[in-house]
């Protein structure tokens, strides 16, 4: 990326391994994520390219020595944010705050250097041609940052739950929220294919009203109360604004979209008052902790989150991606290198 | 109250019965609780009363024909708040938000009525001159608070502490996080006859310094990396601040303080890193959901909170009560009507 819309496919010099903890992994399939599209909005115009691309799933080529557990022309998926998977932070399950961590920035591309290659990729013993992978991709990113919204939240049977936003995240969150027992799935967006989706993964309302109509609508629908959770995957300030109106007190607010604001109410009225709870989390959700526990069910076919991929595209093709992701004609984009 | 500094001691018609869940109280002991000082410090002059007072402990003097539990005669304490106890908010542990609730704002007198009386009384099995009286009331308010700040913020045995605060509420917030287990508890603080009451309630540390310069501190003692959870009893955006800068990466901050500013920094940037994922929690504390918990180990002398009042007033005498509070030469001051 060159600048707000302005995306170039280029060839660059392949990877290699840098350390001993490195691996080389060729790309099978990655995408463009809703986050890669604030660039896109906003990047300033620049000589310098900034390349993109944080999810991907493909096949090790190459292994530094200190890797272990891992085989060259294993399948494997890694987190978005790689770490050694081992530092007290990780053992916290705050594996993106690893003393050994970062984020990768690369992957929209054939190839890839992996740092902490042992923490970061998880074998996947599915072949490279499996119908699975565009699901087993969302392990990388969408999938675990919903789940892990609804996590902090603290998701459970006993909850009523809002989810606002109707993108990939958004929909992994009502996916997730109903892994998670819960009953009452509020999804709040405007876009019907994607709903549908969303209803197909659980949600039990949809609400298409935005601001202050929307709240009163969701108010409607829970007796006035609100819900006990509400799963915030924008981070547009007029979504956490929408938060605050439909959480019910002593709930919690959990937000996964990058925070396109810096200050906003967190005062007697809006979060003091009601008792509520916000969970933050101002960086990216440490997804690798989930990888473990969200395969099995992606693997035996119990969940399909892989269909919030409704396009795919080629390399070459990366540029037609970005705009349809960003006029919302694609939920999520898959490219296949 | 009639304005900022001014208090003064009235006559007043007795309390009456006006619900059947009512029931009257006469005050044996009351206090002065340091939300009190924002009104001693802002409220503009007028020439209406504000009552005040939230906490007492007294003697059943009157019932309304559907309390249930209670007699005449019975010494009791009450929460702050008032409320049916029964509700589903109540059941949630959220009594705050009690469908039928409300706060206290009368109690710095000589009787009270007390609405909800069988959801908010809790008798007492001890006799009006026992010297645990002191230590009982902390349950209406100050303990409960500091309990809750701790639950809240999930404080356990694996959890290091900072609590921002030597008043009342900070002192049993460390409390409440020995009880809970946690071995590492930071106090910051200036007061050394606060912060020595704080050590024997368990702190491990105490920081003088303020601002940057207590934040490099905590920081310091915690090998740079903060402490898992923050306890902010203070409430002013400054104290905010301080608890973002010593926080935990995946930590929690728990604000039980009543925030005196309505917008702050929950952004990207703000959350100094791009990878700080917190929790933003408490509010005013549900203190009737803790007070049986909490009882027991008051009862048999485990715990003394009541060490928090170190000046005793008479009705007559409580405006120099709010002066010697206000200029930090008591921490708590008890008010015997």
């Amino acid at each position: 990326m060159y600048g707000a819309g302005d995306v170039r496919v280029e060839n660059v010099p392949d990877p290699v391994l840098r350390e001993p903890t490195d691996a080389i992994v060729r790309v099978v399939w990655t995408c463009i994520c809703g986050s890669d599209l604030h660039p896109y909005h906003n990047m300033p115009a620049s000589e310098h390219v900034t390349p993109m691309g944080h999810e991907f799933l493909g096949v090790v080529e190459d292994l530094g020595a200190e890797v272990t557990g891992l085989t060259k022309g294993d399948l494997v998926v890694a987190s978005f944010a790689f770490q050694d998977n081992t530092c007290e932070f990780c053992g916290e399950g705050v594996q993106t705050s690893c003393r050994h961590g970062g984020f990768f920035d690369t992957a929209q591309a054939e190839a890839i250097r992996v740092p902490q290659a042992a923490g970061t990729l998880v074998k996947l013993p599915v072949s490279e041609d499996s119908a699975l992978l565009p699901s087993l991709l969302t392990l990388a990113d969408v999938y675990g940052t919903g789940y892990h919204a609804a996590k902090r939240a603290n998701v459970n049977p006993r909850t009523t739950v809002t989810v606002i936003d109707d993108g990939a995240v958004g929909l992994l969150a009502v996916l997730s929220a109903k892994q998670l027992g819960a009953e009452r799935i509020i999804l709040m967006g405007r876009h019907t294919d994607r709903t549908d989706l969303g209803v197909e993964y659980g949600a039990t309302d949809v609400v298409a009203e935005r601001g202050e109509e929307g709240i009163d609508k969701v108010r409607e629908l829970t007796g006035g109360d609100g819900t006990h959770t509400v799963l915030d995957a924008v981070g547009y300030k007029e979504a956490y604004e929408q938060a605050l109106g439909v959480v019910r007190p002593g709930g919690a607010i959990s937000r996964v979209g990058v925070p396109q604001y810096d200050e906003a109410p967190i005062g007697f009225s809006s979060l003091f008052g009601p008792n509520l709870t916000l969970t933050l989390t101002g960086g990216p959700a440490p997804v690798r902790a989930y990888i473990d526990q969200l395969l099995p069910d992606v693997l035996d076919g119990t969940v399909d989150p892989g269909k919030v991929f409704d396009r795919t595209v080629s390399l070459d093709e990366v540029p037609d991606g970005y705009r349809a992701m960003d006029r919302r004609e694609a939920i999520k984009v898959l490219i296949r290198p």
